[in-house]
């Protein structure tokens, strides 16, 4: 097998940081076939040894320790810079010369396409125009995916005259996550947890990923942007169809993705008539981290060069109802945001209390689903309190470490290496579908027209909370 | 409150090792009334200061480090010892001056009737004729409460003749166990539980309890007794009872004994007609516990002084199914011997592997409840092999201490304490009924009928394996 995984944007902050570390990783776990070769493009002149100088000191920054100069030798090797000018075509030729493909059997090219949406279009057409699409070719991509259900529409449509869907790779780094990709596993192969599974026994499941950080230096993108559709379409909705999802035929790609799209097309939308109850906009006001003052999102934002309007929200919170015969009447919470109390991503699943009325405030089971910063998995259980008599009871929380099944302590690597071995395999499952992502544009879009028509009123909390709830 | 408890056969090795102990614990952590008094009475003269030698001898060796002589000045204080011929006339008239029962309002008399059943005559009569027997009294017995159905009865209606059901106390010690006590709480409390609690969920149960000693000095009654009757016929058929039982209209004693009564009287007999195919009985042989090399059965039995037959068996498996709705066509696995490969005391709940079919070999979730040594309830689940890709699974069990939901690591207090204590309260919960007692002997008399009208054959197992399997 021949493998060449060609990096526009070959010199970026994303290539640098993930995408190179993780081919390292790869490249030292014998997990890229014997003949491979990297090639990172960009715009820039960079003779080779500086590009490497480069490389070498991003990843001995980045992979601290895991970072070893015998290592870095031999994937130093299959690592190579050229400039690409999109418009040129001398520098197309060049690219098709090194590629240099004739019979496409045994044979992988991998285009990543790190680089603004914007440049999708010059690229994909200039790798059709010079034949370097063949059926073998895949090309990855990722967010921003679009703003909204249209720009969704013409990146899809820019993608497709070049490439076929099987040929299409569009990560959402968070089904790169061991916890996400373990929650099929847990729903199916568990009795005990497929036979729960639905309304008759779960009273709602709330969705979290809190973050810490404020915008950062991304102001300008993010103020236009807005959680809803920086984290909500993206990370949030890919856990809830998770969770939400009906057993598919297989554990096949694309039964897995039929799956996913059922369920976004049975989500109640949020739209005029329901958004007032069912979704919060809101964005942090000063407060504290880490017992830290920290400025509030408006003051963050007039500190950046550039003038933005300060309209994005940094947090929201949306009641989400699924239509179907599984799900009817429970809610799931969806909430997310930056500045709040902790950094995690978690899935709690609360059951309904028991039938039986034995006791005065009856508890609920739950299963939490922890996936940043740890990856646990754990059940609440109510017992007898110890030495206690009558109907004392003690909730006992048992928390599984997905680590635990294992012999030994293993690193686990980023999403982004996860991602990027499935793609040299080529299998479709953790990347979504050029259809799954229209229809969850479609959903987010009414929510921001109803935020606009009813006016909405963006609400505040201080960094540090857990910003406001729905319930 | 005003509290006598009389210990028949007070200085006997069950009062010495046992009772005597949890009393002084009751008496040092405030369990007993103010106004308490214990009479240990037997057929022997012994001196006060004697009786006080010899219980302050053994509390010391039993109690080990709780042991203070603070304690022990201030509980040796309410101990009194009185010889008692059970026929003679001024004894009990001693005995009846000692307790001096007027207005029974806020009193309260424990006779422990730690003797042989035989005795049971003599002394429930002679406290019915001395007029001993007021509503405020209760009577304590344990086993053997009979050997069948039929001596269970005349033991039930010696009781009843001085005393009603709801003075008596029959004492399964099992059921003073923290694990068992929790099982009802575990059933009821969680949702997760009571819905899976039946036949659509459950594959089989396995109640196990299996000890390493042998018949040590007690041949004589062993082997003419048998571990069905010594073990089935009580705490095995308890753990079933637990396990099996419909939600009791409430956590009252006698709800919850209803409910028992009617799982025994659904269980489906073991007679002539499926002896073979639903029970084990075997003798063990010689082989190692420990490493130590230890003799079969017939050579330990025949070491001692009597001369016994050895028909005894030291190891029951049966295989129960009780008819009714909930558990109609489930196995129950009841196995308990001697001489086996490790003391301990579980039941394992095996649910069905899931419906969706993913995975090559589905594997089966399990909830362990650990009786003894350790009192743990687990369940196992399945879920992704870390860094693994497709189907691969790891099983990951979790495992709940019963006392990991208390602030503090608390003592567990012996059965007999527990059950003591519920004596005190004048709380029946945890204390077997008349017409259970009966209804058990009659499922086992059965059992007993068809080994010897079928011939079954009495099966060898070694030392320290984990004996035959029915499976």
């Amino acid at each position: 097998m021949v493998l060449d995984i060609v990096i526009f944007g070959g010199i970026g902050d994303l290539a640098l940081r993930k995408l190179l570390p993780s081919l390292y990783y790869l490249h030292r776990d014998g997990q890229m076939p014997g003949q491979s070769r990297i090639l990172c493009v960009s715009r820039a002149e960079k003779p080779r040894h500086e590009f490497l100088d480069l490389v070498k000191e991003k990843l001995a920054h980045f992979l601290g320790q895991d970072f070893s100069e015998e290592v870095w030798k031999a994937f130093s090797e299959v690592l190579l810079y050229e400039k690409i000018d999109l418009a040129g075509y001398d520098d197309w030729v060049k690219l098709k010369d090194y590629l240099n493909i004739g019979p496409t059997d045994n044979r992988n090219i991998i285009y990543y396409l790190s680089v603004t949406p914007s440049l999708f279009t010059p690229i994909c057409e200039q790798l059709k125009t010079n034949n370097l699409n063949p059926d073998c070719s895949r090309v990855v991509v990722e967010k921003p995916l679009g703003e909204d259900h249209e720009s969704a529409c013409q990146i899809n449509d820019i993608l497709a005259k070049s490439f076929s869907e099987k040929q299409i790779y569009r990560i959402d780094h968070y089904l790169g996550k061991e916890a996400v990709q373990n929650i099929l596993h847990l729903r199916f192969s568990n009795h005990l947890m497929e036979t729960v599974w639905n309304k008759d026994h779960i009273e709602k499941i709330e969705i979290t990923v809190s973050e810490t950080v404020g915008v950062e230096g991304r102001a300008g993108f993010f103020d236009r942007t807005g959680t809803l559709r920086d984290m909500v379409q993206n990370h949030l909705m890919q856990l809830l169809n998770y969770i939400a999802l009906e057993p598919p035929k297989s554990l096949e790609a694309d039964h897995i993705r039929d799956e996913k799209l059922k369920v976004i097309n049975h989500l109640v939308p949020i739209d005029a008539g329901n958004i007032a109850q069912s979704s919060i906009r809101a964005q942090y006001s000063a407060g504290k981290i880490d017992d830290k003052p920290v400025m509030g999102y408006l003051d963050d934002i007039a500190e950046q060069p550039y003038k933005v309007d300060g309209k994005g929200e940094t947090f929201v919170a949306l009641k989400v109802f699924v239509d179907n015969e599984r799900w009817r009447g429970v809610p799931f919470y969806l909430k997310t945001g930056k500045r709040l109390d902790r950094r995690h991503a978690e899935i709690c699943i609360i059951f309904k209390p028991p039938e039986t009325q034995f006791y005065d405030e009856p508890d609920s089971n739950q299963l939490i689903i922890q996936i940043q910063p740890e990856l646990t998995v754990s059940i609440n259980l109510l017992m007898k309190k110890l030495l206690g008599t009558g109907s004392a009871l003690n909730k006992h929380q048992n928390q599984m470490d997905l680590h635990s099944g294992d012999t030994k302590k293993v690193r686990v690597p980023e999403a982004y290496e996860r991602l990027l071995r499935e793609v040299i395999k080529g299998d479709q499952t953790y990347f979504v579908r050029g259809d799954e992502i229209l229809a969850s544009w479609k959903w987010i879009d009414a929510i921001r027209e109803a935020w606009q028509s009813e006016s909405i009123e963006m609400q505040e909390y201080p960094a540090g909370s857990i910003g406001p709830s729905l319930e």
